[in-house]
């Protein structure tokens, strides 16, 4: 499988798993979001706890010049961490949510 | 065209459209995210103005059952009119955003 592919996989089926652990209700849905064309994934809730709104991303990636941008994640899991587990090289990882400042004090890319 | 191929393209359509006349800069990117597969369709900001992060969607479509939901709507549009007047029944719109009870007051469909 060439690399881009395998990258795409990987984000999906982490992606997956969320949703899967996810509490969803009848009210309250995990959307998978996959635009392979774009290359933008994401996982979303919508619905209504009640009279509350909900709505928001819960994990963004995007693949852009054959790397994995990790933009939003909001749960405990350190992705970044599990993606090197799964054979993503650190140089193929950019943080995207920590400042382009502070990317340089890390393992992973700065771009 | 069939109703909800053309309803995919109206809401691409408006996608695109809010995209291009966003203000973006080399830092911070308007994100078009299409989702044929799941009907899942939204207009994302990523990136950074100076030190403050910038993620969040901007505007959400889903399709189900044949009817657009508005999930989200972060401009001042009135999508829903807007959607009307390019032909969509108000039988075939929900807004998501509005709470069920609401939605029962409105022109629009409840569920």
């Amino acid at each position: 499988m060439d690399k881009l592919e395998k990258y795409r996989q990987l984000i999906k089926n982490i992606l997956t798993e969320h949703a899967q652990i996810a509490t969803t209700t009848d009210q309250v849905k995990a959307e998978l979001i996959f635009d392979t064309e774009h290359d933008h994934y994401q996982l979303n809730y919508v619905g209504w706890q009640g009279d509350k709104r909900i709505f928001g991303p819960v994990m963004h990636f995007d693949i852009e010049d054959g790397k994995i941008w990790i933009q939003y994640n909001g749960t405990e899991e350190e992705i970044a961490t599990h993606l090197v587990e799964m054979g993503v090289p650190p140089a193929d990882i950019v943080i995207g949510f920590h400042s382009p400042f502070k990317r340089q004090f890390t393992r992973y890319a700065i771009v």
